[in-house]
């Protein structure tokens, strides 16, 4: 019963995940009541994305056409370490950390059989033909601590160790600032497992 | 340090109502791997529902460009009434409700002084307007049971009722199906205060 074309952004905007028919609805009527200008920008925004962003051709993290990423383009970073993500947004997050001055692999996903997703869909030849092209001492497998992000490592030091390369990956444990009461087994079992002996 | 198509797409998203950073770069990337058609076809819903989507003449509702909406439009509907709320998404609750055979008028909002939303930012004059054409015996406040749809629906009362219609508004109470022990004290008190003698 709604005009049309306002049905239409509906559906749409419904397509996105994590946004329901109301959450689809409350948007499009906001996008109605903001100006033209602001929901132009918005509708453009979305096009040139589409249009100007691809994946940097080394490390499949998102660069701007024709180009490579801000890491593969730099030329201080240690290229004999690779990090490997499954996200670009990993990606940050690890650049955020400033605890990294290698290079990155993107992934984009993790292996999971039940959905479907194999070792075809991911960019796992890339890496490999980056590993066998030499000049890589050490992968740091920087996976999400879930079954894919397992699965998925388990997998990659199967294929790179044979390589000649030191596979190894982020620890798992207490976060950091957290309080050990709200901490579940599972981490506080991985934490007692990845023990240190402190020195001193 | 994402591509800058990405990131403006990223800035333009997290401007929607209730869509923060991490989510809007969740959006983002969606669009990104999703196929080009597909995020085409956002851009262009949202462009063209900005340009086609107009509000109703008469009753401020969502409408085409250059036509009435689809209440104004159908002619078995009771003319003499009028429902009065403050979005279009309450119109589609009513109408779903099957219970309202009149004709509607969308306020585009609530009186809220500490917003700076006064009678002029609302669509209350046209209502004034449709009132004063006559034609009309009874206006029914179909607002939201909060501050802004009370202080709204009390200075709707003084300037319509003097004009010779009836003014009245929905029922506050209990919501059918739902358990008393989770009612709440307000909602509670107002469905005593507003209590019906059984007939029988």
């Amino acid at each position: 019963m709604y005009p049309t074309p306002l049905r239409n952004l509906i559906d749409e905007l419904g397509r996105l995940p994590g946004i329901g028919p109301k959450n689809a609805a409350r948007l499009a009527f906001f996008l109605m009541r903001s100006s033209r200008d602001d929901a132009e920008r918005l509708a453009r925004a979305i096009a040139e994305m589409k249009e100007k962003t691809t994946l940097c051709p080394v490390c499949c993290s998102v660069a701007e056409e024709n180009q490579l990423c801000f890491v593969c383009s730099d030329d201080r970073r240690d290229g004999s370490i690779i990090c490997v993500v499954q996200d670009p947004r990993d990606l940050m997050v690890v650049e955020k950390s400033g605890s990294f001055n290698g290079r990155y692999h993107v992934l984009h996903g993790g292996l999971s059989p039940l959905e479907g997703i194999g070792v075809e869909n991911l960019r796992i030849a890339e890496l490999i033909q980056r590993v066998d092209a030499g000049g890589i001492a050490e992968v740091i497998l920087c996976l999400n601590p879930n079954v894919e992000g397992d699965t998925t490592g388990m997998y990659l030091s199967k294929v790179l160790q044979p390589r000649g390369v030191s596979v190894s990956k982020i620890a798992s444990g207490v976060p950091v600032g957290g309080d050990l009461e709200y901490s579940d087994e599972l981490t506080l079992g991985r934490a007692i497992e990845g023990r240190r002996t402190v020195e001193g």
